[in-house]
């Protein structure tokens, strides 16, 4: 503890207010995906665990032991049909039980046949309704486990040039999505994500965070525009990408996840950390001003990876506090002294308020919090010495 | 001739409608910009050439030049400040003699030391000031001239983390629009280009054609964008930008150049052919759409390249020819064949018959168009014979 | 035939000899994959096709169609142990029948369970042992199958800073290399292919085309470099390195494919057909030139591609016609005239004694040669007209 | 000093060698470049600051400061011809008196008339001639100044295809080299440089590190590859790079700045610090080992950047302690630990001895590094206070 105090005491002469930093800790929950808890692979191959959970319900036991140890992963979202079920109501009482609710319902338009050349966006009509039919069962899906949200990703796309007719597909996706819209409640949000490649390899019918945006104010009010770390080319500036949607009201959600090269996902905050936590600056500036408050404050936060060769519990838990990490540096941000910068045209001057944040160590701050919180202070260690990860070898005898 | 009319019948049996290909090619026009005529470099050299303009007057006597051979470039761009003048009706009058227009008005924000952080988006209101009155200052200029179009490039970016607020930077530039936009006349457009980077290097404030969009959206119909060739992250899909702004009504104007890597302003077309050729087909597909057709028919196509070693007028000459190369094969595309491949999802039907029109030479055809217009086959080589070249050179003297 | 006959006078009338170009075609040939007959996909999903083949014969059966048609693809990659059998000389006696050789012979060393971590470069002895040992058997099935070929992909690499130790994984796969360079036959040749990532998201072992010849000066002169088009990042100049390769004589073979983002397996030239041409316009000028001759004459050109979306046979001939096409303008620079220009300084004349040959239609020579060949002029036609996509679905019942 | 007692008992239960780390802290160096100090700017602009230094004498001066205040900087690169002068023993004894040496001398081969078309890669014999003179001359303004170091920055290329023959610019470039080699006494070494593009856009000469190591080794044991960190395509794994330069013995000198998108030349460790860190890592563990100490402890650290909106002398300590502290946080990797996870197959475990390394502060130990050292703990601050600034503002009376 004499190390946080005496933490403390310079981030206080520096003008910190801890107790604010604390309390944004404290409400800050990061949502988990079912689908992180089972095996995952690349085209090259799928290396098979062992201990893997078989059903939606495993998959929310694991995804409570998450939660269970660092406090801030209260919501799982999941995937249709890969959690399909006959009993939703189960499944939200099950999660309740386990204190988890479900979060986002994701609608699958990439693995039946029938989508080899599109789902909403296909040529054939027939195509076409079978995939706005999935999204509004998700609909009912997301009403029958008590979920608000409806996050959208259009696998579509093209191989080769000709393939399809870009404007075409423009239309017949905006039909799908009026039709969602209309399915929805009122309170109930669609988060329309986009990317670049993958797996249509000539043009994807959302490529971009402008065509999402595009698309999400044609819908309507219930339509936000949802961010994955991995769906940008090469060199894109995502954070400035961030403050624009913040600034119009349409940034509804993330997929966070990491990558160097294409759609990697690995684990957020590994191979470029500063990255996040640029991102998570202008996430706190957004919520500190009136203007885009609202917006930022419903932001949904949400892990979308691939642990293909790491331990997938151990493997969120980092995930999940390598976010926590760079929203903590984001919150000790001098932001007085970075609008004095700002002003007065001292480029060093702010550059180093932002950088000095970021090369705080925030270390000794999540401990106390966690302690605050009832948690242990260091979750991985705690988790690994729980038996969890030798317990979840019964399920494959 | 036999070879053109060989050429001719291969088409129609194809079903190609010759004359209107002829037609389009013959009302097919380019602008150059006066910029492209004098001596350009990289950061690390200018190699200075002899004969070079010394002002408007001689760079309008040079782009007099490529319209004379290639037919097709009857409009020049100007630069503010580098090609002021205190008499703008004397210029439209020299041009007007030279069988030319004054076409789009190019403001400068970029090159003045109150710019280093900055114009319209800097944090000082005086550079901000100082900004809007030039492109205000544009609009008497481009009504002096005859000019319908302000070509709006704001070069405004940061090169640091924390450097500039996003958001607030953003409304700034909102103002600025607006106040462009109220001192155009009705039958004014500005056109909104948009660049990842360059010279800013950590962020730009038009980064991209989703920026450029929401501005033009805000700033009301006398907006369009500008799309760049060279101004994308690496993979970027160009054409299907093209696609999704014409079908907004928003695809206002094209810089022509190519590019391997960055914005490397290469002769259009010498690097990535079919990614011209790919473009026009949108085009030439927006042309013949009812609900696109207005809008595909007033794009204003513009040379927007750096010769930095390469002779200016056989350079601009090489730009011209490889664009309306482009433009021909596109008008051979066999759009009913495209389509009902698409209806039937004849994934390598449809490719074929976008490939084989750019496999297509239409070096027959160009040389027949171009005699049907008075002009020689050949205008490089009918260039270079003129003895215009040599008599550059008196300028050094 | 009059079309051909203009076409031929044309290029005469440039100084093309016009019999060593269709020797030069003649006598070219493409390997196809086996694995390229099959069903395959992305990480999302394997769309099924029908009547696909069940075995390596089938696979063969399918390859010999492709090489029916085209003339041009008589042997046939195989990969271990996707094609494995018991008995090599009954896959060598089938092939044979068919027309056929077996050409490269390919470990896999990315689907064992024991390979999560690397094969070669495992920190793991055992699992390094085993997987030389895969590498050695890909010796004695080269040799049982007539191959002089071991075309070896090494997909290891890390997913995460400090996962491995670069160096030491580095002296793992010289070891791995030199031993299989042991059990080779002096006759046969190693082909080091590169990767910059995927599988492997953080670092690949054999990141790109420095590493793969360091590899191969290394091992000696049995190893050669292998150049897969998709295994580069963006605005990397590959007729550049090829050229280096082939100046160093370890210029080996290629893998064949396009791509727009990453590694897309996408039909060769299907994307940017120009970059296709500037490579073989390397590799003929390799072919005339004394100092490189022999390296260039022995380059094994492979097709490697994935077909999602796209019907096998097909698309095999399709990539196969593309790359024939682009050859075959190659064949046409009229590399006199180039050297004159390059070495007056001449940048444009240059660079148009290049566009021109690519903007040459070689369809009336490629007919033609086919002709000669005994072959039918349009190849994908013929093809589908032949009832084998029918006859394949047999397969199914 | 609380705060350091608590940071160095933290450490040293971790296991870390503290006063390993510091005497490492103290003999470490990095080039500052007489360029950094004079104005600089992109193709676009040149904003011109006051107080510039007029000649080298002031340059070294300039750099004199940065050496007072961050006691690192003891060297001086020196360009030709910008550096010019006629009496080079009156430079060294200058630098001398301030403290200084001159390090490495870097010739200029892009900045003549005659260079358009390249230099040592020139297809007109007498310019190659005039370029490799230069680089002799270069030897001798080392011998008189006292350095060791031919820097080698080649940036010829060409801008299209077709432009330049590859292969016998290769070859002209390794004569090149020969010759220069020659010159250099036994201990110069040179170093050479290679990137991707700019000032040529479609190939560079040198184009990548295996380009330059290559030409390294076919030069001999003088010579070197130099790592700009600007100069790679997107993607590049660099500390992956440098691995395999340090294990080949071919690992020279660096180029130190950052880049979000091309060759952005910004204050190194400001846009990805992480990946700063992680070269460090690399270089350290070279460090450690037998077989790459020597190679390692010769590695000539230098920062080249152009800090066009930033006040030079701030611009360069900020970029000179960035350096500083990303080697000290690699010093603090528990390398021991790092080896058991990797032999074990402890992914996660891997990647946590590494980012915990890279998320400690290190401000603490620093500071007392400094005092230690006889320096200010704040080297930014005391240089700001220390006058010089305003100083400098009397070159330009």
């Amino acid at each position: 503890m004499d190390e946080y105090r005496l933490w403390e005491k310079r981030q206080k002469d520096k003008g910190t207010d801890i107790e604010w930093v604390k309390s944004k800790l404290h409400s800050f929950t990061v949502e988990t995906p079912s689908w992180g808890y089972g095996d995952s692979g690349t085209r090259f191959n799928v290396f098979r665990q062992q201990g893997m959970p078989r059903n939606i319900f495993e998959k929310l036991e694991d995804a409570a032991q998450v939660n269970k140890f660092t406090g801030m992963c209260p919501s799982v979202a999941i995937h249709i049909p890969w959690d399909k079920t006959d009993d939703y109501d189960k499944v939200r009482r099950f999660a309740s039980d386990l204190g988890l609710k479900i979060g986002s319902v994701n609608p699958n338009l990439f693995q039946e046949d029938e989508y080899r050349l599109g789902s909403v966006c296909n040529a054939d009509p027939a195509v076409r309704r079978k995939a706005i039919d999935h999204l509004t069962e998700c609909v009912h899906i997301a009403r029958a486990t008590g979920s608000k949200t409806i996050s959208l990703w259009i696998p579509d796309g093209t191989n080769y040039p000709g393939q399809g007719d870009f404007r075409k597909r423009k239309e017949w996706l905006l039909e799908a999505l009026s039709e969602l819209n209309s399915a929805m409640d009122d309170d109930m949000r669609m988060l329309i994500e986009y990317k670049t490649f993958e797996p249509a390899f000539y043009h994807t019918d959302v490529a971009d965070w402008g065509m999402a945006y595009a698309f999400a104010v044609k819908t309507g009010k219930k339509a936000q525009v949802l961010v994955d770390l991995g769906h940008h080319p090469q060199g894109v500036n995502i954070e400035h990408i961030v403050a624009f949607l913040l600034d119009e009201g349409k940034m509804g959600g993330f997929h966070f996840n990491n990558r160097k090269y294409a759609d990697d996902d690995l684990i957020v905050g590994s191979i470029n950390p500063y990255e996040l936590f640029l991102i998570f600056n202008e996430l706190i500036s957004g919520e500190l001003d009136p203007r885009t408050r609202n917006t930022a404050e419903n932001i949904a936060y949400m892990i979308d990876q691939s642990h293909c060769i790491e331990p997938k519990i151990p493997a969120m838990i980092r995930s999940v506090l390598n976010v926590q990490t760079a929203y903590a540096k984001a919150l000790l941000v001098n932001r007085q002294m970075l609008e004095e910068c700002r002003n007065r045209g001292d480029v060093l001057g702010a550059e180093a308020v932002i950088r000095e944040a970021f090369e705080t160590d925030v270390r000794p701050l999540l401990q106390v919090v966690r302690q605050e919180a009832g948690l242990d202070p260091d979750p991985m260690k705690a988790y690994l010495q729980s038996g969890y990860e030798e317990k979840k070898l019964e399920r494959d005898k």
